[in-house]
């Protein structure tokens, strides 16, 4: 079907009908403007080519996900689903190991998820310390700084994490209302070691605001344990669930800053305080929930509490380690320190001269292999490479390094 | 599974592995915190029950959108995916009538596209005005305000439109930056007539914003013809996707008071001049897009071009107006006038003395079928009957009218 001249009034559309001639009409009661058909296009069926994606994230999605995905949808607030929502929150407090109330996923990507927790406990004038390490602790700052806050900043180079003593430095200097750090930095594979930070965040009286989303599923993660009060999270990388949910935890240290608020919350979609008439139990209409991509986050968290969080974790170890092994020994540099590593997302060094862009559209084009190149300060510098969630197997390992193998030497 | 105490140190986790077995290691070099069992439970796979849903939304989607929907993720800047954004981007400026460049899905749900449409163009002290007659006008007065508008109010009954006359009084009188209108109202199934209203708003210098969350695809809609400036939508109504994603569209006018802004816009994830640089030709990474949500409403949008506006319309109109006849052949009443009345959605008043309820719990329980009840100031006074999308057929208009016939008179 090309773009076409506009149809006359009234007339019944000269393309293809098919199924609808039968329940086709006439509009014959109402005079109505001309359609205009220039947009209106002939494409194809909705086919999506074959990847293996490992990247940054998305991931592949567990099959077992995809097809409770497709389930036909049911109401918002059919009791069916008002369990299946409490299911969901149940499950979300093991995998984060919390037992918060105000457990749920947002509806939306885990970038929405982070500016909940911004927006909900914020208020202007208040000091937001982010400890930036990487691509989204940039983020982090940007939003805070549309809550209106006072937003102090202190910098790691990209590829590192913060001491416990440079965190404390910061708190004392400016003594903020919340301290936001990435636990698990996508942009450079860091995992911040997150002990006694909880600790320092009470003793100078703030709020600590953890961003998980590659940890969650695939890296040890305490919530409560760490004392975290704000936590966020997404739905694609360790939960093995297509991207489309926010996971977001707040304690009652957090709730008690959202209650204490003189105004309302800036920002209703993702407002606690109304959510929370949804999500507990008054049940009260929200907004109309995105109810197929919750039938897949159940059954993306409830695949992992069928293998457990010990054993998800040690998976992804595992399979990390094997990996940077495998990438060392054909000559590549990984870009952080081992004990700092993330087994989720391994940042490899790009070797001197070689075009990094070309080879990952090589990998792409002619594998269906999605590797990531480096984002900010990285970018040019580093691949990405995830192993996370469904994907985190020796299988996907091997996969990879053969590629690696039989592929770099045609660039170098 | 039921939930136990905490499992001891680094013990591999005692219930069904299963699938996992082999992958599963100790996490032997780490010294964790032991993980606590408590919540997580042994939930059954993930089954949704059958539903025919004739509510106020979501409808059910078409089988080939689910379908869609199941395919494995892709990457988010993957070649493919760009491609794919365009196509829906072209698909819904036909759907909608407009050549608006900034014309995209909102990676949430509809009232994440009602928030973006006003969080955008607003800033603090413009007065806002909006037309309210039912629950989403009420919405539109609470985001409006949580952006810092000066937010002023005209109000019909619920059940009725606004004149022209009353539109252009309350223009005069408070000379808005933008006046906010529901073009079908979900709450009391009234359709606003459109015609004259752009021109009067462009009379008085101020920015169109409609509600067609319940009229894309089902009911004439004519973005460009009506002057409108800023729209928004939803993916699970006359569209026959699941819900999940929120179409959003705006025109040069509107874009120019962006541009214009003092300030960013205060809300990260729903700013239309960040998420310009990713939907326009710098595919510039802002977050990671609901890939499979994208693949369902490309399915959506294609089907509704392939049988054409016109056709669509039609049909939502016959099978609407065999609705009406049938229910007022069966002594009930509906609440809305015939010239008002909204082809997706019927508010049927229910009878005096019956408990509705009741009755739409029995019909859930018993046949599956959702039907919805009143909102705000029409709670417990109608039902509320959604013949949508893939849902207007002639089959289900029977379905529903037998249904009515056979169990209404148990519960006079």
């Amino acid at each position: 079907m090309q773009s076409l001249k506009k149809t006359p009034r009234l007339c019944l559309s000269p393309f293809r009908l098919g199924r609808y001639i039968n329940r086709s009409v006439f509009l014959a009661t109402q005079i109505l403007p001309s359609v205009d058909n220039q947009h209106r296009k002939d494409f194809g069926p909705t086919v999506s080519p074959e990847r293996l994606l490992l990247g940054p994230g998305p991931s592949n999605a567990d099959p077992a996900v995809l097809k409770a995905l497709s389930q036909p949808p049911i109401g918002h607030l059919d009791p069916f689903y008002v369990d299946l929502m409490s299911e969901v929150q149940e499950l979300l407090r093991y995998a984060w190991q919390t037992s918060n109330r105000l457990t749920l996923p947002m509806s939306g990507t885990g970038s929405a998820a982070m500016e909940a927790t911004l927006a909900n406990v914020v208020e202007p004038e208040d000091t937001v310390l982010v400890a930036i390490k990487g691509y989204f602790g940039h983020r982090l700052a940007d939003m805070a700084g549309r809550y209106k806050a006072n937003v102090e900043t202190i910098h790691k180079e990209w590829g590192n994490a913060f001491s416990l003593q440079e965190i404390e430095d910061a708190l004392k200097k400016h003594t903020p209302a919340v301290l936001a750090i990435v636990h698990a930095e996508t942009s450079t594979g860091v995992c911040q070691p997150m002990d006694g930070i909880g600790d320092l965040c009470r003793k100078y009286n703030c709020l600590l605001l953890v961003d998980t989303v590659t940890s969650l599923g695939g890296v040890p993660l305490y919530l409560d344990e760490w004392k975290i009060d704000l936590a966020y999270s997404c739905s694609q990388k360790g939960l093995s669930c297509p991207p489309g949910l926010g996971p977001f935890s707040m304690n009652e240290r957090a709730e008690n800053k959202m209650s204490n608020r003189k105004d309302k919350v800036p920002n209703w979609y993702l407002d606690v305080s109304l959510l929370n008439k949804y999500w507990g139990s008054d049940r009260v209409y929200h907004h109309t929930a995105p109810v197929n991509m919750n039938f897949g986050i159940r059954e993306a968290l409830r695949l992992l509490a069928e293998e457990g969080l010990e054993v998800s974790w040690g998976r992804h170890r595992t399979n990390a380690k094997s990996l940077w092994n495998s990438l060392e020994n054909i000559g590549l540099e990984l870009h952080v320190k081992e004990e700092l590593r993330l087994p989720t997302l391994t940042t490899v060094k790009i070797p001197e001269g070689l075009d990094g862009k070309a080879f990952t559209k090589h990998l792409l084009n002619n594998f269906g292999v999605e590797i990531g190149g480096g984002l900010g300060d990285l970018a040019g510098k580093v691949w990405r490479i995830g192993l996370m969630g469904y994907n985190s197997t020796s299988e996907n390992v091997d996969k990879i390094i053969n590629i690696f193998e039989t592929e770099l030497p045609k660039f170098r």
